[in-house]
C-alpha cells in the first residue's frame, strides 16, 4: 500500500496534512518538513526550486503514489516550473485556494496575503486571472505573520497591529474575498477575520487540497476507500525537537515520533 | 595584503562589521552571510557547527588573517568546539561581551537576551561565571526581534509590546546590564533602553569585538597600520537582493556589490 506523500519548508504543511488526515481516514502519509532550509520564503527563485526537487526526490524514494506540496512558496515558485518533469501526481496549495476564491467572490475583487517569495512570484494573481480575468487582485506581503505564528502570538496586541498595517491595502481595495496564502496563516484567522470584518470571507486552502487529493487520487485509480488503519509518518531534516514543539498548535495534536533524515 | 574575514548566518554580522570597518580603516574585510541556511537560531546544535565549519572554509579559501564569527548562535554553540582545530585566530562576539558586561555591572545581576540557540547553549551563561561565579545571570530568548528589524519594525507599539513580554524575566531579576546577544538587537536598541529603563546598561558587543579582532591581529604581529585604500567584499549564498536591501539599516551605509557563492 503505497502513501501519501507531503512536504513544506517547515511547520506550516501540518495545517494541510490535519485536513488530510480528516479528508483520508485510510491513506498513509509521509509527510517530510525541511526544517534545516526553513524559511523559504526569504529564498531566490533557484534556490526554492532546487529544495523543493530535493524534498520530492526525498519522497519518491519512499515509494509515495502522490505528493502534495503543502507550501505555498514552493507551489507558487517552483511547482509551475517542475510539475512537467515528474511522473508522480504532484498537488499543490495555490489552485484549489484559487478556485475557491473565483467562486466565493461578488466584487470580482479578492486579496491575497503570503511570504515574500510567494507575493514576488505573483503566481495567485497570474492564476486567478487565467480563470477571470475581470478580477481585480491586491497582494501583500506578511512575513512578520509566521514568526508570530511559530511563537504562539495568535491574538495579541502587537499581532493585531502588525495585521492591521499589513491589511491596509487590501482593506482599501475594497475585495470581499482574501486568499490566506502561506499556511501558517490559519492559526491567525481571528485577527485577520476581525481587521478585514464581517464581508470578507477567509480563503483557507487546506480543506480544498485535501479534496483535490482526493479528486486526483480517484481520478487516477489511486484511492483505498477500505476501512484499515493508516500510518503517518513524519520527517524533518533538522532539529525534530523543535518540529515536534510546534506540531500541536498546527496539527491540532501532538506527534509522537518525528525522524531526522540526513543529506536530504 | 590578507584580508579580515566576517562571518555570520545573514544581515545581522554587518552591525559587527560597521564596526570593524571604523575600527580598522586600513584592513581589507570579507563578508560571507550564509544567507541559504538563515536563521541559524533555530537550527540543531549539530547542524549551527557544520553550517559553521563550512562558512570558516569558505574565508579560508580567500586567504583571510583572522576569522570573525560575527554570529552570536554560531559563537555560542558552534565556536566552543571547533576553536581548537583551526590554526587561523577565531574571534567571536561572545567573550568580549561578557567581559565588558562582568566589568560593567555592580549589583552582579546580568541579564542576557538573544536567539533560541544562544540562549539553550547557556555559553554566556558559563562564560560569565567562568569570570565571576558570584554574578546571577538571568537569560531569555526573543525569537520574534529578529524578525521585526529584517522588517524595520524598530520602535512601533507592536514591538514594544514584545519587547515587555520577552524582558519581563529580565526586569524581575533586577539586572544593572543586559548583553544584547544578538547582531540584530542593535537595531531595537532604542525599545530595549525604554523598556528596560534608564539604571539599566545595555551591552551592544559589536564595538568591543572590533577591538578584540584589533588586538588579536596586533598579538599576531598581523596589523596593518599603514594608511592604505582597503576593500570591503560582501559574499552571501543566496539573495543577494534581499541582502542589499537590508544592508543599509545593519551597516549604516548601503553596498554597491554582493556576489552570490555556490557550494558553500
Amino acid at each position: 500500500m503505497k502513501a501519501i506523500g507531503v512536504f513544506d519548508s517547515g511547520v506550516g504543511g501540518l495545517t494541510v496534512a490535519k485536513e488530510l488526515f480528516n479528508e483520508l481516514p485510510y491513506e498513509d502519509i509521509i509527510y517530510f518538513g525541511d526544517t534545516a532550509r526553513v524559511p523559504y520564503g526569504i529564498k531566490s527563485r533557484e534556490t526554492i526550486i532546487k529544495l523543493s526537487i530535493e524534498s520530492i526526490l526525498f519522497l519518491l524514494k519512499n515509494d509515495v503514489k502522490l505528493i502534495c506540496v503543502a507550501c505555498n512558496t514552493a507551489s507558487s515558485v517552483a511547482l509551475p516550473e517542475i510539475r512537467n518533469h515528474f511522473k508522480i501526481p504532484l498537488v499543490g496549495v495555490i489552485n484549489p485556494a484559487v478556485k475557491e476564491a473565483v467562486y466565493a467572490t461578488r466584487s470580482k475583487r479578492i486579496g491575497v496575503i503570503g511570504t515574500n517569495g510567494t507575493i514576488r512570484s505573483r503566481t495567485y494573481e497570474n492564476e486567478i486571472k487565467g480563470l477571470d480575468p475581470s478580477i481585480k487582485v491586491t497582494s501583500s506581503a506578511c512575513p512578520l505573520f509566521v514568526p508570530f505564528a511559530e511563537e504562539g502570538w495568535f491574538k495579541e496586541k502587537a499581532v493585531k497591529e502588525v495585521a492591521r498595517a499589513y491589511l491596509k491595502p487590501i482593506k482599501q481595495a475594497g475585495v470581499d474575498t482574501l486568499i490566506l496564502g502561506c499556511t501558517h496563516y490559519p492559526l491567525l484567522k481571528q485577527v485577520i477575520k476581525e481587521e478585514m470584518g464581517k464581508g470578507v470571507v477567509l480563503i483557507d486552502s487546506a480543506k480544498q487540497v485535501a479534496m483535490e487529493v482526493r479528486d486526483t487520487l480517484g481520478s487516477f485509480g489511486l484511492l483505498n476507500k477500505a476501512a484499515r488503519n493508516c500510518r503517518h509518518m513524519f520527517y524533518v531534516s533538522d532539529n525534530p525537537e523543535w518540529f515536534k514543539a510546534l506540531a500541536k498548535s498546527f496539527l491540532g495534536q501532538a506527534i509522537s515520533s518525528v525522524r531526522k533524515v540526513d543529506n536530504v
